[in-house]
């Protein structure tokens, strides 16, 4: 049967396990197809530096994208550059030549993968981007097709590999993040800028572009209330675990009367929960549903081959339709829905809270404390204090009973105003159950 | 957009459930599609007792399935009904026919999928079967296209939630397995005959399907070496924690370099391993691919709402195939493939066993087992005896070294002619990772 030809652009990680599976495992996909999918085209600045796989004759090499775009047998582009500029350009560039689209990138679908989706429609084109959250974890599809049927009312991830390892190695070692990060750097697995990681922008990218998915509306990155980790202390687990949980680094969708709530921000969860059980750089997706109660899905976050496999997978499933002569007819993204998913502010939340204080040992604090929350009438539930070996600097923590983080903020605000405190409070929501 | 219509047949657990979901999330359904799915007629024995949500005008309730598929605008055909009767006699009507089929039936398809595939293919219609196994997750979604790209070497599954539940309730409360069941069948988490959920038919149906969907080959139930629960102790729970793993049910497909070994039997798998954190009745699988490394999915096995969900969600795949005018071309499910996966008999596999004793206390039998290991070329790793109260019966462990199931079964057989053995010896393999 006739085959479907790609053109990859961009041969950095992804598209150099991208294309290494495609030639490596072309039987198979031809098996699984019914028809082969070939390599056309492959562009990369750095083209003539590359050791690529044995190629068969014909296949273009250039570091000028738009020769893969225009090429008239190139069926689907696979964008692999990443970033928002040159890489829109591309996608663009591949839609008006009415050729089908495959993209890694999760900032610019973030951004404005709503707008790129209309226009794929719009030109009969088909767009698949499963390499753009979690590579290794086919969550699109999952959330696209397995549980279709299903009303998603929360989505929980652990998106982001890095921080997830940070977290778990001061839980494990009780070290500092200051010298887990610096052994992560070491190691390779933290950037030597590590804000997008640990300051949660990266997984808000990802949350951004699931919560659209499962929920059919248009969500973007300035959605969702974005916190990092960088306030986590060793201590901070060990009162966690007295209090049967952990804490990791929670992206989090739920619908509410009201709408949906987002957030990707450091929280407690019970040590129960298989949440509680991703541990280093895996990246996972917890999602329920009206119907299907829990699934939970868990794999590698990024690596070359498991989002090569992603991107693969995505070519094959265009390849499908484009032989089938049936592109999308509804865009699984960022389709206005029923107007029930709506965002609205994080400070409408309502959670049981854990909060963590640093203050100068002195009578009175906790008469103190106690007095602001029950003025923003918000119960106390616990007063949690471990023992340690400096009494210059005891962390304490209160945790109080469900409040709207609205009523946290101004409490907090208030304890602020004390010059007992030796840095803000530390709040984290503290999930019951899961 | 033109509608697409849904016959359903069978009206237990899964149908109502496929019912409720169909009529109750109909909106999103169709903003998700573009087009309405609609329910056209319905058959059950007891259709004039049951208690239907409201339907529009129009609908056919029927206690004849022939009225179902034959019905003119009937595009798609659930059978729900189970078994490899009537159920059969269903699909193949509706093949005929040239109707779409969705179904939940792992027996039969277990027992003739790749037969029933080959016709519904050379018909140009679609088949699809999420629900028929683990129905709360999408796995069937997942091996078909998610991770299409990837080349599976390794799945495991948890499959059976009774079996799962009876064992963890052992494990947490040290009963009995006889008063587990018990207790389960009381709360109709078991059936009165329990014997397809413990003794692992029930899984072994589901492992068929399952590996035929990842590998590609033509299995059957009978390729598949099964063994059940019911002589798993306590104390062997206490073994395997001393030992740092815990004891499941597993269903695996492995990739040896002479084929597939195919196994459902109790196992010792790490406590690290997210598959040890399977409690209760929940399913779980985990797949290891040659690129994408290790993914994880997991949820319930069954219960009418996620087995509806699974329905469903198949219910739009097909309807959406059929409105772009494009069957699957290719059979997902016992194609043909590429030779590498033709089952092999289970005694070939190498593994670290488990070996656990119950014996009449006497001198010098750990010296004459040990020997009969070693006229196996077998290695002994570790001898554990845990203190016991009952010194007329002291269960004790033997793990040993990687070694040849035909080995370790030729000498349990020696073993066996021993006569202090209380009963024969309980074998299981262990795996060391994950």
């Amino acid at each position: 049967m006739q085959e479907v030809n790609v053109g990859l652009i961009g041969l950095g990680n992804v598209g150099m396990g991208t294309l290494s599976i495609l030639t490596e495992n072309a039987d198979q996909i031809e098996l699984k197809l019914g028809f082969p999918l070939r390599v056309k085209a492959l562009c990369s600045p750095s083209i003539a530096g590359k050791r690529l796989p044995t190629l068969p004759a014909g296949v273009v090499r250039t570091t000028n994208w738009r020769e893969v775009v225009e090429h008239p047998e190139v069926d689907i582009v696979a964008e692999l550059v990443g970033g928002t500029t040159v890489a829109r350009e591309i996608i663009e560039s591949a839609i008006s030549h009415k050729k089908s689209v495959v993209t890694a990138n999760k900032e610019l679908m973030a951004l404005c993968g709503a707008e790129i989706w209309d226009r794929a429609i719009s030109s009969g084109i088909n767009l698949a981007m499963e390499a753009s959250v979690a590579g290794g974890i086919p969550i699109h599809t999952v959330l696209r097709e397995g549980i279709s049927g299903d009303r998603v009312t929360t989505l929980y991830g652990i998106l982001n590999g890095t921080s997830n390892y940070i977290l778990t190695e001061i839980e494990k070692h009780g070290s500092s993040f200051d010298d887990v990060l610096k052994e992560a750097q070491r190691l390779g697995y933290a950037e030597a800028d590590p804000s997008a990681d640990v300051d949660g922008y990266d997984a808000r990218s990802k949350l951004a572009i699931l919560a659209a998915l499962a929920f059919g509306e248009k969500i973007t990155p300035s959605d969702i209330y974005t916190e990092g980790i960088r306030r986590i202390l060793p201590i901070d687990f060990d009162y966690a675990h007295q209090l049967g949980h952990t804490i990791r680094m929670v992206c989090s969708a739920r619908q509410t009367p009201e709408g949906l709530i987002l957030s990707v921000r450091p929280a407690l969860i019970p040590q129960s929960t298989i949440l509680a059980s991703v541990q280093g750089a895996y990246n996972a997706v917890w999602v329920r549903g009206k119907y299907g109660a829990d699934t939970f899905y868990y794999g590698r976050g990024a690596g070359s081959a498991p989002t090569g496999v992603a991107v693969v997978s995505d070519l094959m499933r265009v390849a499908r339709e484009i032989r089938a002569g049936s592109p999308e007819r509804v865009s699984p993204f960022a389709h206005e829905r029923l107007g029930e998913y709506k965002p609205i502010p994080v400070t409408l939340q309502h959670s049981a809270y854990y909060l963590r204080f640093r203050v100068e040992d002195r009578p009175g604090i906790i008469a103190t404390l106690s007095r602001v929350l029950a003025d923003q009438q918000i119960s106390l539930e616990a007063v949690l204090q471990l023992p340690t070996d400096n009494w210059r600097d005891r962390p304490f923590v209160i945790t109080v009973e469900p409040a709207s983080e609205q009523a946290i903020r101004e409490a907090l605000a208030e304890m602020s105003t004390n010059n007992f405190l030796v840095e803000p409070p530390l709040a984290m929501p503290m999930e019951k159950s899961l």
